[in-house]
């Protein structure tokens, strides 16, 4: 699968800085940086680092280093050459422009993994880690996308994929001899490894909901009644944090408020308005937008204080967690102002050890709430060396992929005929193969390279 | 010259990207480089791209790209080794810091540069070029920092200094030979030299008029009366480029009001407030800012329009003149509203015909203004191929060194004593000398590599 036309982009970030690369791949790269580089490349060996001058027509553009990747041993798999020049970006830009004067085309976003991709370079699963792996601003996020990348995921599924389609392959050649009522294939030996791969596929699912996680960060509310010390807690959280809080650009302030990285995963806080029971209709509205936003979390921090400890705490956890919707939202109740506690209700508060006990003011035992987001999260996780999936499009596609399994199996119980379960174990393969890429139409690939950036 | 320590720093800019580029410079570069990275850096040839993975502890960061530039031959003229990972700052930082508990040190802004000076690899003027080179945002003023980076100033500067130290070596051979009265160095032929050597430096310093107006930008102030369209006026040449208009971060918008870029010149236009006659104690505090403003442009668009040409436009114009102070200053008045004039007031001002006529609420001959503005800037140029200076450092050495030149011509002229010419001699090519580098204090290189980008 060779490329027609030449690509190049800036592959660095814009903006003033040293070095900035530009990059340049397709059948025609070396022939066309040759045309504005003052030394020749076809005598420069592959993968050697060049010193030499960039020309506009008679004058100097820039001293660049220039790497040329020759015969497909490159990152693209075609022709592929890495200006090195400087990081300005009147330099950066004159160079685009010859180089597309000169008969390239500017790259779309992800075209050079896209390349990559098509020319057997990666498979569609570690093309999709390589954005993930830069856009990840946490250590698991990027644990996650790295081993993705390295072929973790991939390696698993083609790994199920092969046997299915083995079987597959042995039930197709038993319909070939249909009259003759062979068994090629052991129904027994597949009906274990069947159960196998449903385990296998059923663990990638589960992986999900934590590599998701770890991926576009935690969303957790922090909800309780007017003056509990929401906003307390939430800055206590983030202050402990300060070096590492960064704003999440683009998002709208008062929708979240803040994320920060707890040993290595990022937390998403999501500020509410107080609750309680009113007729003012302008703070009903607020209140039912507190239970919207609560809903949309992963975890809330149900915040109590000591009025509630005199009232039923059972009831009042009850009837917050009957308006929560989401089933797989993680209620923690967390008691604030516990350094205020009258010797009464601490005795009250003793039937109830699942509650954190702290004081957000005087900056007690906020600790163990990180530690309880940390546990919360962990726990999502099955096994430390599982391979974990956190693309939603793998996830899609391994549902389908058991569902397909499910109907092997219901197949196999009613002793469906085999050509009918060979139909099953094929659909149950492509949905598999759609996550490596060995099944992929256009749209596919245009949805997952269109949120690349440029240049990569 | 040899560095002690080995640095490293981010050398493209900062956010996410496809590559990032992370240097090391130094004696140890290669062996730390080493301690992390899963190939042999030592039986890797120089300048050749190996890929292979980046490793903390047990764990894969990055795979990566390296190019070890060894024995010298690199930017820094020290071992070298460039690290092209994924532009992710989470991989970026982590990167960093491995390197720097391998035994790196942070590298200062401009500290690879700095080492590449120290080390001979380019001298103080082109050194500075390359930061010029890279803050440059448009064509005039990256073509005066290319000039000045391959050597250009450089070329010159050294030339003028060869002659002038050889002359005062021979001078202060006559001095060893004091008694017998002899002439090693030829009077008539140093006087040639001397005038040669004095009109040169004279042509460098008048050039820094044109090399700061193309590096900083060319201050325009338009001031007029209140409504003679001003503001109409700056929309109408802003609008015009808007599509490489930029705003100057960390200006005040109120001083500065928009650059933009006229046929590769920069131009930073300020808004000022009308002028009139006034008792009004507020409005003459915003009159009397609007003559300071004024007085801060390197070009004045002084607005009329057809109620002053009733009026005696010669008075207008000298009285206007008359308020601002800087004579290097250029007023080019301009009247307004030229599509409304009477018969009589377009008789009246056929008298005065280097007045520009524009309408800019009609958008009539807006191009006129730009042409007289690039041709003032233009006419700072002695002469195409004239080499130009841009910086503000080498304007005082040099101013210096012209001051030196003037004292030896004096000293000729009244027959001072050889030794004493000869100390003015040296003192001027000590001036000539700080422009290179080839004489610098530990203040000047301070002083300038500060102002650099980390990585650079």
């Amino acid at each position: 699968m060779i490329s027609q036309d030449t690509i190049c982009a800036l592959s660095t970030p814009s903006g003033s800085g040293a070095i900035g690369i530009v990059r340049v791949s397709g059948p025609d790269a070396i022939s066309i940086v040759n045309t504005i580089f003052s030394k020749d490349l076809t005598k420069v060996e592959s993968h050697k680092a060049t010193y030499g001058i960039i020309k506009k027509k008679e004058e100097d553009l820039d001293e660049v280093v220039v790497i040329a990747y020759k015969e497909g041993k490159s990152y693209t798999g075609e022709d592929l050459v890495e200006i090195n020049c400087h990081g300005s970006s009147f330099v950066i830009n004159e160079l685009l422009m010859l180089l597309i004067r000169e008969g390239c085309r500017s790259a779309e976003p992800g075209e050079f993994t896209q390349r990559a991709f098509l020319n057997g370079k990666l498979d569609l699963s570690q093309a999709e880690a390589v954005g993930d792996l830069i856009a990840s601003k946490s250590a698991k996020a990027h644990d996650v996308a790295m081993k993705q990348m390295r072929g973790g995921v991939s390696n698993e599924i083609a790994d199920l994929r092969e046997k299915l389609l083995n079987f597959a392959s042995l039930m197709e050649l038993e319909l070939d001899f249909g009259e003759e009522d062979v068994e090629f294939a052991d129904r027994t030996q597949f009906k274990s490894l069947l159960a196998e791969i449903q385990l296998k596929v059923q663990s990638l699912i589960q992986s999900f909901a934590y590599g998701n996680a770890v991926k576009n960060g935690v969303p957790v509310a922090i909800v309780g009644s007017p003056n509990v010390g929401k906003s307390t807690l939430l800055n206590r959280l983030l202050n402990e944090e300060k070096a590492i809080v960064s704003n999440i650009a683009g998002t709208t302030r008062d929708a979240i408020e803040d994320e920060m990285v707890i040993k290595g995963i990022t937390f998403r806080f999501i500020d509410t308005a107080g609750l309680r029971e009113t007729e003012d209709q302008i703070e009903s509205i607020g209140i039912e937008r507190s239970y919207k936003k609560a809903n949309e979390a992963k975890i809330i921090l149900f915040l109590i204080d000591e009025r509630d400890v005199e009232l039923n705490i059972t009831d009042i956890i009850d009837n917050f967690k009957e308006k929560i919707l989401g089933k797989d939202i993680q209620v923690v109740t967390v008691l604030n102002k516990s350094d205020t506690l009258t010797k009464k209700q601490a005795i009250l508060l003793n039937e109830y050890p699942n509650i954190l006990r702290i004081s957000a003011k005087e900056n007690q035992n906020i600790e163990q709430i990180k530690d309880k987001l940390l546990q919360l999260v962990e726990s999502l996780k099955l096994d430390d060396n599982a391979t974990v999936i956190s693309n939603i499009r793998h996830y899609e596609s391994l549902s389908k992929a058991q569902e397909a399994l499910n109907r092997i199996e219901e197949g196999f119980e009613v002793n469906l005929s085999s050509d009918l379960i060979a139909m099953d174990i094929r659909q149950a393969s492509h949905y598999l193969g759609e996550i490596t890429g060995k099944i992929s139409t256009d749209d596919i690939l245009g949805n997952i390279f269109a949120n690349f950036c440029i240049g990569k």
